[in-house]
């Protein structure tokens, strides 16, 4: 009964870390109350839990993890992929039968690795992943539009990831249960504007290696392949950048700890997904080194063709 | 006196091809007359001309180069940097002594080797670059604005790339004459809202390697690896595509002919800096297998610092 128009999703709903995306969920549960009762967020630095509080986007700040989640039905960690682990650790013993855990990692096989030694069968953990952010990040830098018209992905089946030991201590023995946690989850995604669409979390590391994590990786490279130039060439790299690399390079700007750890966090996908594109640029310069001209226009021609099937998906 | 505020700086102004560049050029040049008291325009496509005539952006249209270039004190060829050889071996035994002839290829060493064993002293050859462009091209594309603030380079010492046997061939015995002519060249680019820097050829193809070409190959060949992938996840890249693909690859909608002719043409410099990229890449991989953190945050923070730059220079 919990989703009807008068009594919202969730009674009393944590939001661990109240960084970029868990400032902006804060935010949009702030201006829809249909969303929880009592909005609740925690940091383990008293700095940013008096900041948060003097924006009043929560009502209640924490530096204690224990005050927060007490009572508690839905939890949300919004920390970096490599601290999922460590927290739920901490919190699972605390939680009250029932409660839905969440988390919003990149990536997700990892951290559904991390979090699975720690679950109980009575606490439903569903992983997402929604796919909105900006460059910037820290409580100041969420809105309460972020995720709008934005994907959700929202990865369930736990169970493709974990050891069968785990599977028995974490799954619920009643799988409409997971189901209703699951569909309470992506009722809260909708109602903040994002589209939802459920994914093995095995395939999900993969289309984020190729998305997101991938066009990163070589953005953050041919930077510091062009600081190594010499110091010339260097200084006029940045007085010419307009001319491609100023726009290949913007997702450079990204926060490092987190590409740290998504890049360690989505290793096989990426490493893979690296291993294919090395391949096709060898291919590349090979074509260019012996002039293989069909080749090299097969390549563009292929490369717009992308490009064209993004613009009429109006992503571009 | 020919740059006198009341004499313009050309009596009969050709330009060779009214693409992109061609077409701009000719419309910044209708605004300010003091750039040419004749505009001439000229396409070996009748239906170009027909077009071009229609646009009303030059004074003369012909198909035919003779007619075009018959009495002109300037001639620029804004064409594919494959077909400049063979225009030149047109047009220069048509051309009056004194004349400026210029380009306007976005690579300089294979432009000046296939233009200069053709030239004559009395011609005086000033390579150009505008770096301005949009991924679209034809008469349509251009507009007068096209080069504001953009960067214009210079690079007329081709003495540095061509055979004892050209120079002698090819340079004016009065270097003031030389000078003269780079001077008018660089002052039609100012005309147009450019800033023009002069360049030596050979450093011109590595900047521009690895500012420009480097990261078109990059985008091209990551969009095939995507291509590449089986259906299912293929059609995932373009859904989330918002995740960075989207940013990474946008310049790889430019026009196909006119980059494979880049990459053919500046070879050398393309390569030299592709290696370095996947030497970069490369290790990159390794730390990443590795975990070797420490390496990843002074790649990635690397990367940003670079980004920081460019936006220090007002280029991001």
């Amino acid at each position: 009964m919990q989703d009807s128009p008068i009594s919202p999703l969730f009674e009393r709903l944590v939001i661990i870390g109240p960084g970029l995306i868990g400032s902006s969920l804060l935010r949009r549960a702030c201006l829809d109350r249909t969303i929880a009762r009592t909005l609740v967020t925690t940091d383990h630095n008293p700095q940013v839990c008096a900041h948060v509080t003097q924006l009043g986007i929560a009502d209640e700040v924490h530096t204690e993890l224990a005050a927060a989640v007490e009572g508690a039905d839905g939890v949300i960690l919004c920390i970096p992929v490599g601290a999922m682990g460590e927290v739920t650790e901490q919190i699972i013993p605390l939680l009250s039968p029932g409660t839905l855990l969440s988390e919003v990692g990149s990536t997700k096989v990892s951290v559904i690795r991390a979090v699975s030694p720690f679950l109980r069968p009575d606490i439903f953990f569903i992983p997402t992943h929604p796919m909105a952010g900006t460059e910037f990040s820290g409580p100041d830098a969420g809105f309460s539009t972020l995720f709008e018209n934005r994907w959700c992905l929202i990865t369930p089946n736990i169970e493709t990831v974990t050891t069968e030991t785990q599977k028995e201590r974490t799954l619920s023995p009643l799988p409409q249960e997971r189901e209703n946690a699951t569909r309470k989850i992506e009722t809260l995604w909708q109602k903040t504007g994002a589209k939802t669409r459920r994914m093995d979390p095995i395939h999900h590391d993969k289309v984020c290696a190729m998305v997101s994590h991938l066009p990163h990786l070589l953005a953050f490279t041919i930077c510091s392949t062009a600081d190594d130039l010499a110091d010339e060439t260097r200084s006029e790299v940045l007085d010419y950048a307009a001319s491609g690399f100023r726009d290949f390079t913007r997702i450079a700007s990204s926060d490092p700890i987190m590409w740290r750890d998504i890049f360690l966090n989505n290793k096989e996908a990426l490493l893979e997904m690296l291993a294919r594109f090395m391949e096709d640029a060898q291919a590349m310069a090979r074509a260019i080194r012996w002039e293989d001209s069909e080749f090299i226009m097969d390549r563009i021609e292929r490369g717009r063709r992308i490009r064209h099937s993004l613009i009429d998906n109006k992503q571009a």
